[in-house]
């Protein structure tokens, strides 16, 4: 396949960017292109709440007349509006901090642009990243949602707004709207990347990470955001140089309440996969992962909105008060015990990976829930994040209504560049 | 001893807040007693970026007024310029922030105010927190360095300025200036006070504490940042209730590089704590901290800095600059595994309190260094910061040149109230 045979807008990142450091496409017909698709699309997507056209363009111009920059070079990005820009407002999805400007980039930001890539605008995010849903719908049928928190950078880079673009989980922020939009989302190893310039939610939880439209995609914003070049090593995505993956099937203990849609691409995975896998069941000491996980959020969240709470109550909406109400009245020894015990699981989490590679599991109960009142329930993905394991989303089937559907698969802890390698080689098998 | 032997500017934070709940003094005075030593002393010890006068005596009548609002009724605290303020200008020590005015507090100013203390100013941080030195003096010798990064914070509380201050540390910065002023510093376990609204320098490390003149100060303010009761318990300080700890004589694997004076504060404690206290040696898996702890601090704050160190390379100090270029030329695959090297090393840190509720180790070298060209070797913090464990300073001899030294207890992690209640019977201890 050539590149032209499919427009600009629609290529992969990691096709973009080899064409751009070859020279063979411009940044400028790019970003033109990602704006093209924009003003076409954004009027009913609501991906976006800040655009930056005149610099994107400026700066595209800039980096076709002078060296490749970096591993991003020409390659447009938006921003989740929750982490800060230096030269777009920042608002953390809540009027509290309309018009907000940054003095900064966040780390993730700068680290990007550092990578050559063009800051095209800030996407969505649900107010200060919980579950209020947003504006944002779906692409794929406007009367779904696209989930959340992330909404506006998975709606963006499924409709070919934009190559690439930032986000971040507490709960299942990443991973639920890459499903729900059929895209690549990944959740970097906690503490992997910094946060700084991020608005805090909970910081045993909060991670950032990007969605793209294939692995090899967020492997190269990997590579940048944690400086690790071993994510976007090239011999990763070739089939003759990477050994077939070890890879366990981890239905959870929440399995029962996965729907036909998921059912259906568990079983489609598991014949693809025969020969490679093998079931494994949670050990003991990694039972309750959800609630501990609802309880550690929801603690920290209500401490570090501290503020907003005692000041601007009038301007949150009904559920996030409710849920930093619930937090205030966690103890703070609960929250110790609690603590300790996501130590201990961690430990023993990484115990599961001595025979395995991978972590095969549910993405999300099924297809993106019809209407805007919801961005969906982050069920299946509360006890990796708890457990600080990199996870990767895979699209690779369609539900009963004929949106997205697909599956993560889960790494050990700080060993992302296996867990992208072996995504790679998952994906293929599950789409061939 | 009753309440007014002693000028009011000089009363330990509990006596103050007993005092002020019982409404035995009032808010208003204990803050124009603060007020007025600051307008003595400052000029000399530069511990001050702001003062928030006017503003705090209108609070002070207002809590004077009305209902006891919690465990900091009244009481005067300052802040750490590392720390948002809504209502102060917040510059963390930089040029490149002058001026800054944040939108919200900190989670941790918040919670303090919360709680009723009555913010006074915001105290001075070193550049970015890091090793170059502020301009803040000794209290008690102005030829010496106060040590940093949380300089202006320990300042004022040694020298009667505020009975309270929040501080930070990612090596040193809260033990070392605790040590070097001769207060008591305390540093909660890793991740229990939400730093939602500090400027970031590295997640793996930063952690905010504060500083008192009395275990009991530090534990009132530790009770209302984790929101964890146990930690001001009466029964913690109450000798007829507490019984003896089981204490752990760790003077870590840099012993021989701490000075005559610290050698013989050691020597003091190891004889007024003889028969509750046995010598440990950390295992195997615990060497190599101290180059750890560096690494990983260098190369997350390279990464967090970014956006300054890509923008505003001019307005940084040469020791901070080099710093950065350092932490951009370790791999992230070297901070990958030193991540999982700390991850397994926490996981045996805690092995090490199966038989002991804390260790007593070294904080400092020695006394605060002369001169104001360093702010003193953060060495025998370094380790502890690295495993997360919560610690805290106790003053109680002085060195050859009649500065204070002292020495820091170490707890098991999330376990800071069982710290504190022994911090307080070995510090009677060791100064009775």
């Amino acid at each position: 396949m050539t590149l032209h045979t499919r427009p600009l807008h629609q290529l992969d990142a990691w096709q973009a960017a080899e064409a751009l450091a070859r020279r063979d496409i411009q940044s400028l017909d790019l970003v033109r292109a990602c704006l093209d698709r924009i003003g076409e699309r954004d009027a009913e997507i609501h991906a976006f709440v800040e655009l930056n056209a005149d610099a994107a363009l400026a700066l595209a111009r800039t980096l076709d007349a002078g060296p490749v920059r970096g591993l991003l070079h020409g390659l447009p990005f938006g921003v989740k509006d929750l982490l800060d820009t230096a030269d777009l407002p920042t608002a953390y999805g809540s009027p509290i901090y309309a018009g907000q400007q940054p003095l900064a980039d966040a780390a993730a930001v700068a680290l990007c642009r550092e990578a050559g890539a063009v800051l095209l605008g800030k996407t969505v995010s649900t107010e200060l990243a919980n579950m209020h849903p947003s504006v944002t719908r779906n692409p794929h049928n406007l009367q779904h949602t696209p989930g959340g928190s992330s909404s506006g950078s998975a709606a963006a880079v499924a409709d070919g707004m934009l190559p690439l673009a930032l986000g971040t989980q507490t709960a299942g922020s990443l991973i639920r709207p890459a499903a729900f939009c059929g895209i690549v989302g990944y959740k970097p190893s906690h503490n992997r990347v910094s946060r700084a310039g991020v608005k805090s939610l909970s910081e045993t939880l909060d991670t950032i990470g990007g969605f793209g439209r294939s692995v090899r995609d967020v492997a190269l914003l990997g590579a940048v955001l944690t400086g690790d070049t071993r994510l976007a090593d090239p011999r990763n995505f070739d089939a003759s140089a990477s050994s077939a993956p070890r890879i366990g099937l981890c239905a959870t203990p929440d399995w029962s309440l996965a729907d036909e849609d998921t059912q259906q691409a568990w079983a489609q995975a598991e014949k693809a996969l025969a020969g490679f896998a093998q079931p494994v069941t949670l050990p003991a000491e990694l039972q309750g992962l959800v609630a501990r996980q609802k309880a550690v959020q929801t603690f920290e969240t209500a401490r570090s909105l501290r503020h907003e709470h005692r000041h601007h109550a009038q301007r949150l909406s009904a559920p996030l008060l409710a849920l930093l109400e619930d937090g205030m009245r966690i103890s703070g020894e609960t929250h110790a015990q609690n603590l300790q015990a996501v130590a201990q699981q961690r430990h023993v989490a990484n115990e599961l990976f001595r025979d395995l590679d991978v972590l095969l599991a549910p993405s999300a109960i099924g297809e993106a829930p019809a209407g805007l009142t919801t961005t969906g329930d982050p069920l299946f993905c509360r006890g990796w994040t708890l457990l600080g394991l990199p996870c990767i989303h895979l699209p690779f089937a369609r539900g009963r209504t004929g949106l997205p559907v697909g599956l993560q698969l889960v790494g050990r802890f700080a060993d992302d560049h296996r867990l992208l390698a072996a995504a790679h080689w998952v994906h293929e098998r599950l789409t061939r």
